[in-house]
């Protein structure tokens, strides 16, 4: 059987006249777009022309809900209620699947941003507050999750269908969770190297850790990348290029999970 | 034919810590709820208690947007694209819905709020932005007007249904427009003359200018009432009784447009 | 020698339309009034108007900065950085005092607001942060500070003048901490209670805690009350004919470190 | 005697991680600073380091208040009470005094922004409204504006000293005003010819209008450039040397008026 995976990018992140991320030239990339709506980063006009944009490329989109927090780009952690995490989860996810009505296109996933997804990850409350907004407003729609985190329990538990999601671009400790963007060597840039890692995740469900060690990972669905600078859509469409000709589809998740 | 009218009123412009109205003594005594959306007021966990305390005591509910001005409650004027409020009409259409969805509820309409309402009455290309974001979100909603509005020109050429929209308690001018709130009389406060007005403008589809001439008013589908403190609920009270021991019914708006 | 403590309340926490607080009530009976900067509450307006208010009464007024988040009134923890911290402690310290010189007064005093406040206490780093905030503004400022904190050490080692804060109508934990307002009996409403024990802290430095034995407090500057409510107003005024009751005189903290 | 005049530009409108302009590169060349509040764009921290980076070039600075529209960044009209709108003047000025005093400086002007300025150039209530914001804090801040128009009025009146500024890189009406920015050739992006208008504004107080005729300017004090993209930085750098190269030097608009 053919191997498969999405590659998934966080886009509509442009605030009024502020301009963030190379929409218009990652989309063609992506199969899965994570579209801001307007608590972190986004606004109407905004979310409209990136559901719009994600149409024309006939690239999937799932909200991208995150922390009130325009100042802090939803970066910052905040302790808020399971109440209040419920009803921000349903907010956000309304207001964009307005756009993608308005454009005769279904939400296909849901993918928290930012220290909602990190503490998430972790915390069964949290995690279990936005699945609770996801059931409540469309029991249909994918979360995206890492492998073994709180937030796939709670997604699991609920009756969601769950995207596995990695980051070939991020070094990993040997649990399988990532390391601190704070740690040096992080961040990885080189493009072959981010290829390389991306097709080893898909095929053998591993990755070598930072301390050399391989991470089992668990099932693949989606691969997170950016689109913020020029060379991170250089990388983008060297990974797509990369993964197929070994053989890997690359397809929406809708299709895989 | 029994005469029939809706009583409306806006609600849920509570905002976190900051408490406005009384909609749990208003809700009772109305037929069609107007919920802010976020925008001029209104946060996500208000208007989930907002649209389960109407579905409680059966009250058909709407969107009522705003400008993106908390800090002036959507009461000033601002100048916008018509690209622009298509999209803020998505938007905070939108987030309703999908508190409306999480309790089996449907929208039954959209009032435009404060600013935003009074400058689309007048403004053909701002009347034509709204009904563009309404249609594109879902036809099926009416739109709340006062009679001989461009606002009216705009849904009606759209096809969009429109509520005609009194003000009971408002002084009008001799052409059937509202008085300027800041003229003085323009406020009524005597629930008896209230009643008396809203009686008139139902059955006979006129009312007393502040000149003293009578002003044509033509159809009248639902009269506003606000319930921003005790004394304005007693108004509402006082008002339904009045209508119904005249023998007009008090019903959803959805049952008459 | 005479007993002397100051009485400070919290205030212009009202925003546009949204209404918050009997400031009119309260401030007549206080000695300081810790006015909101507009992240957590307060707009220009408000205060410029709680500015005005002061003076009328001839209240000394302090800064009342909190976190960004008008939505959760700054009562959510929020994870900021150091200079995040700092450069908002700066601009919104900068932003009330603009006003103050607009009137001819002076910032007396610093109060970070609800989740600050209560972090702050506790955490060395963000107490650093917020007391460099107030040198680089003016370290001729007084923080006020719960006794023991690790905002006390901060802005002692800073130079900084300290009022030190108790809460009368709060329940202690025997170590001379606040006890969780989560927990029953964190809040007491009985105002002779509240007068009682605002007088045994002054007088003796000390407060029966919830468990009955002896917490000892150390000096007292500053009882913090609420004027929310007209419940709360009447407790104020009868907190402060109580301690002149007692001899105690009633003064700006600017007299008493 | 020597020709003297200020090159002046917006700065510091970036917000969180939200990024505008070429800051770094624009600051060296020009001699005053219009520093974004908060309001329109800016956040404390983009504040604090805005004014770092001015101190260390030796560029004055000013204050750039704009409407509470970070959404639209203050570029769309609004109607607010000269209340209002004096509170907002003394709050934007007042957190960026705070900056300026932390390290050192002291504010020189006032600069309003996009709709603010535009607005209060052709409206005497709003010029009065701004103006009194500004005399209310420091009468001795230099208010920017175009000759001939309501601001100047009103800061003459009120005693402020008033810069007359001109915008090289913008087409001109005969009567000295600016061609609307809608308008085809409204900006001018040829180095050169924005260079030569330069020189011909400070030399002969004069401009050459789009319809051909010469428009009378009367004094000019300060140019007006840009510098949110890399070729606008460009175009200030030749300016600057163009206009030095023609015997005027470039000074602090303080030194001027």
């Amino acid at each position: 059987m053919k191997l498969k995976v999405d590659i998934n990018c966080d886009l509509g992140e442009s605030y009024g006249q502020f301009k963030i991320g190379c929409d218009e030239e990652v989309m063609p990339h992506i199969t899965s777009a994570n579209i801001a709506c307007g608590f972190h980063a986004g606004d109407p006009l905004v979310m409209k022309h990136s559901v719009e944009l994600a149409k024309r490329h006939k690239v999937a989109i799932g909200t991208h809900p995150g922390f009130p927090d325009l100042m802090g780009f939803g970066r910052r952690e905040m302790s808020l209620s399971p109440e209040e995490i419920r009803s921000y989860i349903v907010y956000q996810t309304g207001a964009l699947h307005a756009f993608a009505k308005t454009v005769g296109m279904k939400l296909q996933h849901v993918k928290p941003h930012g220290a909602l997804y990190s503490m998430a990850m972790k915390d069964p409350a949290l995690a279990r507050a936005i699945v609770q907004g996801v059931v409540a407003f469309d029991p249909g729609l994918i979360v995206f999750a890492q492998a073994k985190s709180e937030m796939v329990k709670a997604a699991s538990k609920a009756g969601l269908r769950v995207a596995y999601e990695v980051f070939s671009d991020r070094a990993y400790n040997r649990d399988g969770s990532l390391m601190s963007r704070a740690a040096s060597g992080a961040v990885i840039e080189d493009p072959k190297t981010v290829t390389k890692r991306a097709v080893e995740m898909v095929k053998n469900k591993r990755v070598v850790a930072a301390d050399g060690k391989v991470a089992d990972l668990g099932e693949v669905h989606t691969i997170c990348v950016h689109g913020d600078n020029l060379k991170a859509v250089a990388l983008v469409k060297g990974l797509r290029k990369g993964l197929e000709a070994e053989g890997i589809s690359v397809v929406s998740v809708g299709n895989l999970v």
